[in-house]
C-alpha cells in the first residue's frame, strides 16, 4: 500500500483540535505537521472537515441467532459495511458460549463465520452461559492467547442468558487477575419474568407492556448489585446500554466512593423516549429493545451522565430485526411477536447512525464538546477493551483509521438510505447536521461520500490487550 | 531562532503516549512524526526520555505583600526560574486590587514589575476586595481586552481580603457571560475569626492552632455555599486549593447534579497531613499554609478526586516565606509570628517540585497514570483558564513548550538544591523517582540538568481567553 | 377550682389511642380510667369525640413592631384568643433585643406587655440582634432564671435583623451548655438583598418579586451552613419554617450523619405554593411571608419530612398584617408596599388554622396518622421547647390543657368567622374535615364551640426548661 | 382473677413518664391516677421503680429445627419462661414451611407444639420456603383468619430456604393488599455460598471464616435489592437482623426518599463486634450467628440508627445452640462444626437480656432515653405487627402486661444465672446496671424476683392485625 496524505484538516482528538495534514504509510500514521511535503502519495483534501480517529463501536449483534429460529437480519458483512459507513472502523461483537459449550469453542465459531465477511477491524467479547469450573479455567487462555480481555453475562433472561450472582463472582475473581473485565446486562431478570407473567396472565399482549414489565427499578437494582459484587471481587465492571437514571445513580454512587463502575449508553436512550410505545398498532414493536425506551428525565440524566463522565462510551448495541417478514423467510421479523409482547425479537437497528446522531444532538446541540465526542466514540471504547494505542485515536504509529467528517453538511436519516439490512430505522426521517464524508480503515479509503470501495473480508480480527483500564487513574 | 528537533522521545500527552520525534520552528510545534529528517535544526536525543508539555502552574505568589510589610520571598524572576527547573513553563500569578483601587491598576502595577523579570510565560487572576459598582463595571473590558479571564474572591480574612456573599454573586454575574470565571477561596472567615479569638483568649499562641482553628468543616461549609451561588448566578466556579475532604464532597454533590464546580488541590495536601504540626519548638511554622494540612482521611479522598476528576488541577500554591530571618531585613519571616500563630505568613513554597512528587507520588505509585498527570499538571490547567491550545499539550501549531523527562532517575528533594529564595523545603529529604532533564520554552532550552540558560524577562505576558470552559461537555 | 370530668372521649395521645374517662383536679389531670365516677365533677360529655393534648404554637408574632411604623396586627389578646378557638393552648412568641439593648431588657418588655392580655399560656425565644459580649453573658442566667431557653438569630435581612456567622457560633457556644438552643431564620440575606435590588432595579416592583427574590437555593444554602456551625458548636439546631426542598435535603442529609438537625415548618407551606403569586393586582400582597410559598414539589418533600421525623414541628408563624388599611391608622397593612414588593410587610396569619388544616390534609387525607397529628401540634413542641411533661401530652400530672375535637365535622375557613383581627385568610372559603368543640386551659373551659369563656390575662408565662432536647436519644 | 394495684412507680410509655399508681381489672388496665385507692387489690409498692410495659421480642426461635438433626436448645417452655425473666411477656416466633407443606400445615404444627407449653403470650411469624402459587392463594386467609400478618423470606441460605426475588416479588403483592408484611433475612445467598466454598477449598475450616464468608457488603446489597422489590411491589418492607452499616445505607437511602423500609437489630450487633472471632480454640463458635459480628464501626451506625428511627426495632433472634455437647445427645451443639465453620449452627441465645442490655448501654451509657427504649423494646414492635394497643404500652384498656424495673441495681449477665436451657452466655461475666423486677402478664404476677410464679401454657396465641403499619404516616 502507498502513502496517503489528507492535507488541511481539523485534527480532533479526545484532548487536541487543530489544522494539519497527516501522512500515512504501511496503513499507520507516520507523521502529523503543518505543511507536510510527500511527492508519492495519494492526496485527500480535507480543508473544512474534521479529522477524527475512525469509531470504535464495542457492542454490536450481527447475524446472531435468538435461540427460537430468529436471527439479527445483519450478516457480518452487511453490518460491518453499514458501520464503515457510519464512520465506525472497528467493533466489538460477541461470541455466546451456548449451554455445554466451551467459550473457545465460541469464539472459534464465531471466527470463523466473520473472517471471510467483515469490512471492518472486529474483536469478540465472550458471552458466558454455561459457568462450569471447566469454562472458568480456560478463561486466562482467552485472555492471553486470543485476544479477548472481556465477557459478557446476563442478569436478565432467566432460563435462557441468565447466570447468577455466584457466577458473575467467579468469573470476576477468574479474570480479574488476568486483565480481564466483565460486562453486564444488568435488569433482575426473575421479576421481570414475574412481571410479565403477570402481564399475560391479564391479557397484556401489545408491545407497549415490553416496556411495562422492565421498570427501571429493575435496571437499577441490578446494577447497584453487581456494582456491589464487583467491589468484593476487587475488580472494574463494566454496565453495558445504561438505560435507566435509577442504573446511573447506582454508577454514580460507585465512583463517588472509589469503585470502578464504567458504563455505555445508547443513542436511542439518548434521543428517544417510551411515549414511542404509544404508536398505533404493531408500530411500537420496532422499539422493542432490551432495556427499552425510558421516562424523559433519564435522559436529562444520561447527558450529565456523558458530560461528567459518569458514563464513558457510546455504543449502538445494534441488533437489527426486520418490522415486516421478510425475503429471508416466514416469521423472523418482529412479527413473530404479533400476539404477545414477549416473543417479539428484542434489539433495534444503529450501527450506522452513532456518529450523526451524537454530533448532532450532541455537539451541535452544545450538550459536549468535539473533543468529548471523540473521547466517546472512539478514544474511551477502545481504551476500555484494549484496542488503544492501535486505535482509537489520531497519533504517531496508531492505525490509520480516519474519518473525514463534513460538521456543517445536514443530511435525512432514513432506512431508504441507510446500508443495513434491516426494513426500518429508529430515525426515520429525522434530520441531522454533521455527516461521514470518507473513512479510511489503515489508510485505504473504504467509503468516498455514497460509495463503497471496501470489501468483504478486509477487516482484521484484533487482538486485544487488558480491558477495564482505569482511564484516568 | 532556528529550527529544534527532539528525536526518539515518548511523547505523552492528556491522551496519547507513543515515540516518535518533534520538530520545532519559531517556537512552534511543527511536524510530530517518526524518523524526522531535517537538516538544519538543533538536535535534542529524548530516547528513554518522556517528552511532556511543560507545566502550568495558576496558583503562585511572586513578590506578593501581605499588607503587614512582609512579602513573599520569591521575585517574579526567582520564582519563575524555580518553576522552570521544576519542568513548568507558565505560571499565573494573581494582581491583587487594593482598596480604592480599580482591577485595571492593580494588574497594570503587577505587569510592570512583572514583565522585566519573568523567566517563563505568565499570567494573572485579579484579586477583588472592593466590589464596587465601577469596580465590577471594569471587569468586562478586563477579560476582552486585557486577557484576564479569572478573578479571586477570598470568603476568608475578614476585614482584609474578605468579600461577601452579594460580592460573589455580583461578581459572577457580571463575568459569567463575557467567559470570566470566579475563583473562590473557600473559607467562613468570620466563624474562622471567632476560632482564633477563642485560642488567643485561651492563650493558645503556637503554631499548631492555626490548623485548629482552620476546621475542615468550615472549608466544606463555604464551598458548598459558594457552589450554591454560583448555581444561582448559572456560571461554573473554581475552588483553590481544596484540601478537606468536606470540601471535596460538596464539589462531588455538585457534580452529581451537573453543576460546573471545578476545583484544584496542592501537592502539600496530598502528601503531609496534620501531624507536621506536631513537630517540637516552631517547626511547625513552616508548615503553616492555609488551608492548613488536613487528616490522613482528606489525602485517601483528595487522591480518589484527581483519579475520577472531581479534581482537575493540581497547582502550588507557591507563597514562600523565608522560616529564618533572612538577610532581606527584620522580621520578614515565619518567626514574625513566633509568639503568635496568627501572625505567621500563611503560606508555603512548592513551585519547583509539583512535577516530581506528583510523578512520584501519583505515577510511580500507581494511583494517577500518565496522561491523568500531563493532564494534571498542564492540560487541564490550559484549558480551564484560556491558555490551550497555546500552551498544555504537544500538538501541531502549539507552543513549543516542552520537558523531557526522566522516568527512573531518583533524586532527594531538599532547600540545598532548589532554586527558590526560600530556606527551607517541606519535602527536606524526600527520595523521589523522576527528573526533569531538559526545558524548552517555546522552542528555546532553558534549562539543561542543572544549568540555567534562560534569562529574566523572556517570559511573555499571556492574554487568556475564556476561562472555566467545560472540559467535557 | 373543682373537679372536671371528661367522660368517653377517645383520648389520643403522641402514642395512644382509646377510649377513656379523664378527672381534673386543681387544673391538673388527676387520674384516667375506664368509668370512673366522681361525684362533684363537672361533667363534660366526650363520647365521639377526639381528646387531645392542647395545641402548642412555638412560633408566633403578637404585636410586633416592624421597624417602620408597622405593627402585627393581634394583640396579645386578640392573638392568644384565636389560638385557642384554635385548640392552641400554649404559644411562644418572641422577645427582640434592640440594638443597644440588653436580652433581658427586651424579655422584661415583652412581659409587661403579654401578662395582663394573654389568654393562653405563653413563653418566649429571645431574639438576639446585638450579639455583644454583654449579651452574651447574659445569656445563661435567661435559661436558668428566666425560662428562656431558646434563642433567635436571623441570617436574612442585613442591616436590620441579621447578625453573622461568628455570631451565630459564639452565641450557640455560649447557650449550648446550659441547656440553651438557638432557632435560625435561614436564608442568604446578602445574596437575597443583591437580587432585590437587581429587581428593583429593573423595575420589578409587583408582589411575586418577593418570591423571585428568595430563591429556594438560598434557604437550602444557609439551612445547611449553620447545621455546619452547630456541627462546629456541638450543639443541637433548630430551623424555623422551613418551606424549600433544599433546605430539607440539608437537614436529611445531617440526620444521616447523627447530627441533631431540628426544623418546624408552617400550614402555608404544607397546603399552597407560589402560583398563588399569580394573582391579579395586589391580591398577591396576601402571601408575602418569607419564606415565600414554594414550587409545588415542596409540598411532596414537606410531608415526606414529617412523615419519617426529618420535620419535628408544625408551627404557624403567624404574623399577621391586614391587606386593607384598617381602623388603626394610614399605611399599616400591606398597601405600604403597594409600588415596592420590599416594602410589603412580610407575614401572613394563622393561629387559629393549624389543628384544622393538618387534621384535615394530613389526617383525614391519610398523610400522617393521628397519633402523629399530636405529636407535631403538641407533644414534639412542648418537649422541644422545654414545655413537657407540664404541657403537650395527656397523662397523670400534667396540666389539664385539652382539647375535644369532632372529628368527622364540617366547616368553611374563612375571615368573616375566625378571631384574628388579620382581615384576610390565606385559606379563604376553604372546606374542611374536623373541628375544635371545647377547649380546657389548666381545666378550665375557655372556649365552648363558637362561645368564649375564657379572659384577658388568665394565661400564665412558662419558665421553661431545657431547649432542644432530642426527642429519641 | 381479682384487682392488682401498682403503687407510686415511675411509668413510663414510648412518650410519656410520670409517677402514678396503675389499677388492674380481668387483666386489663382499668385506671391510672395519683393516690388510687382500691380497697379489694393487692397491692405492689412500685415506688423508686421503672414501670414499663412488658417487652415484645418479634424474633425468636424455640425448639426449631435447622434440618440436620440439630435443634435448637430451648423449647417453648424453656424459653418463654427465660424471656419473661427478661422482662419480656409477649414474643413472635416461626413457622416454616417445608417443601411441599402448606403455609397453614406449618402454623398448625407450631400451634400445636406451643400451646401447651408458652409461658408468655405469643405469635408466629409463618416462613415461606416453597412459594407456589397454592402457598401464595392461602395467605390472605393466614392473615385474616389465623392473625399471621407478617411472613418471613430468606435471600440466604441456597438449596435450603432461599426463595429467588421473584417469589419475593409474587409474596409482596399478595400480602401487601390484606395487611401482611414481608421479612426478609437479607444476605447474597449464592455469592455467600461461592466464599464459603472458596473457603472451604483454600482449607479455611475454622469459625472465623464464617465472618469472612458473609461480607458485610452481601447483606447491604441484598437490603437494597429488596427494598427496591417493595418500592416496585408498593409495600412497606422489614428488614430482620440488620447488623452491617451497609445495610443501614440501603435503608436510610430508601427512607430519604419517602419508601417505608423498617428494619431490626439485636444487641449482639450493638455490643461485640468481629474480633470475638480471634478467640482461640474454638471459642468463636459461640460467636457463629448470622449475620456474624460485624466491624466496629458499624455498632456506631447502629446506634445512630436507633437514635434516628431508621431502625425501629430491637429484637433478640434468640437462637439458642449448646457450645458443649450436651445431655439432649450426640452432636446437637456447636460442636458439629468442630471441623468445618459451614456446620456450626448458626445462632446465639440472648432472649433474657435484651432489657438489662439496652438499658445499660443504651439508657445509662446515655445513647437513648427511656422512652425511646420502651419504644425500641416494647411498643414499636408491637405496633409493627399488629399487636398494638393489646401490647407495647400502658394505657387503659391494654393488657396488664407490666415489668417493674430497678434503674439502679447493678447484677452481672451469665449463663450460670440466665433461664434459657444454653450452656453459655454471649455476655458472660458483663456486668450492666439496670434490673427486671417484677414481672405481670395480663395482670398475673409472673416473676417476682428470682422467683418463678407462671406455669407452662399460660401464654396465649395472640391473633395479630395488620402488620407494617407506618408507624407516624
Amino acid at each position: 500500500m502507498g502513502k496517503v496524505l489528507i492535507k488541511g484538516g481539523r485534527i480532533v482528538t479526545a484532548v487536541d483540535d487543530y489544522v494539519a495534514d497527516i501522512l500515512i504509510e504501511h496503513g499507520k500514521i507516520e507523521a502529523i505537521g503543518r505543511q507536510l511535503t510527500v511527492e508519492d502519495a495519494e492526496h485527500h483534501d480535507a480543508a473544512g472537515l474534521l479529522v477524527m480517529p475512525g469509531g470504535v463501536d464495542v457492542h454490536v449483534h450481527m447475524e446472531t441467532p435468538m435461540g427460537n429460529g430468529i436471527e439479527t437480519c445483519d450478516s457480518f458483512e452487511s453490518g460491518t459495511r453499514s458501520a464503515a459507513f457510519g464512520g465506525t472502523t472497528t467493533v466489538i461483537d460477541f461470541a455466546q458460549q451456548f449451554k455445554g459449550e466451551s467459550p473457545k469453542q465460541a469464539l472459534d465459531r464465531r471466527l470463523a463465520a466473520a473472517e471471510p465477511q467483515c469490512c471492518i477491524d472486529y474483536g469478540f467479547h465472550v458471552i458466558l452461559t454455561d459457568v462450569t469450573p471447566a469454562a472458568l479455567a480456560e478463561l486466562p487462555d482467552l485472555i492471553n492467547q486470543e485476544g479477548v480481555s472481556s465477557f459478557k453475562l446476563y442478569m436478565a433472561y432467566p432460563g435462557v442468558l441468565m447466570v447468577d450472582d455466584a457466577d458473575i463472582y467467579r468469573t470476576m475473581r477468574k479474570v480479574g487477575g488476568h486483565g480481564g473485565m466483565v460486562n453486564l446486562h444488568a435488569e433482575n431478570g426473575v421479576v421481570i419474568q414475574a412481571l410479565i407473567e403477570e402481564a399475560l396472565e391479564a391479557g397484556n399482549t401489545s408491545p407497549k407492556f415490553h416496556q411495562l414489565t422492565r421498570p427501571q427499578l429493575m435496571e437499577g437494582e441490578a446494577t447497584h448489585r453487581v456494582i456491589r459484587i464487583a467491589e468484593l471481587a476487587e475488580v472494574p465492571v463494566y454496565i453495558v446500554h445504561l438505560s435507566a437514571k435509577e442504573a446511573l445513580d447506582a454508577v454514580v454512587e460507585a465512583r463517588d466512593r472509589g469503585i470502578h463502575a464504567f458504563a455505555e449508553t445508547c443513542p436511542h436512550y439518548l434521543f428517544l423516549d417510551k411515549t414511542e410505545y404509544d404508536r398505533p398498532e404493531f408500530e411500537a414493536a420496532k422499539y422493542v429493545m432490551t432495556p427499552p425506551l425510558r421516562d424523559h428525565k433519564c435522559q436529562h440524566a444520561l447527558w450529565r451522565g456523558l458530560q461528567f463522565d459518569d458514563l464513558q462510551i457510546v455504543a449502538t448495541d445494534h441488533c437489527p430485526f426486520c418490522f415486516n417478514e421478510n425475503a429471508r423467510g416466514l416469521l423472523k421479523s418482529k412479527q413473530y411477536g404479533k400476539d404477545n409482547f414477549n416473543k417479539i425479537p428484542n434489539g433495534a437497528p444503529g450501527v450506522e447512525l452513532r456518529l450523526s446522531l451524537l454530533y448532532d444532538g450532541g455537539v451541535v446541540a452544545g450538550k459536549i464538546n468535539i473533543n468529548r465526542f471523540v473521547q466517546l466514540t472512539a478514544t474511551a471504547p477502545a481504551k476500555m477493551f484494549g484496542l488503544f494505542p492501535q486505535k482509537g485515536t489520531i497519533a504517531i504509529g496508531s492505525d490509520a483509521d480516519i474519518v473525514l467528517f463534513d460538521p456543517d453538511e445536514r443530511h435525512t436519516l432514513s432506512a431508504s438510505t441507510h446500508h443495513s439490512n434491516v426494513d426500518y430505522s429508529l430515525f426515520e426521517g429525522r434530520q441531522v447536521q454533521g455527516k461521514v464524508k470518507k473513512v479510511f480503515l489503515r489508510g485505504e479509503l473504504i467509503v468516498d461520500q455514497e460509495q463503497w470501495l471496501g470489501q468483504a473480508g478486509m477487516g482484521e480480527y484484533i487482538k486485544r490487550s487488558a480491558s477495564g483500564r482505569v482511564l484516568t487513574g
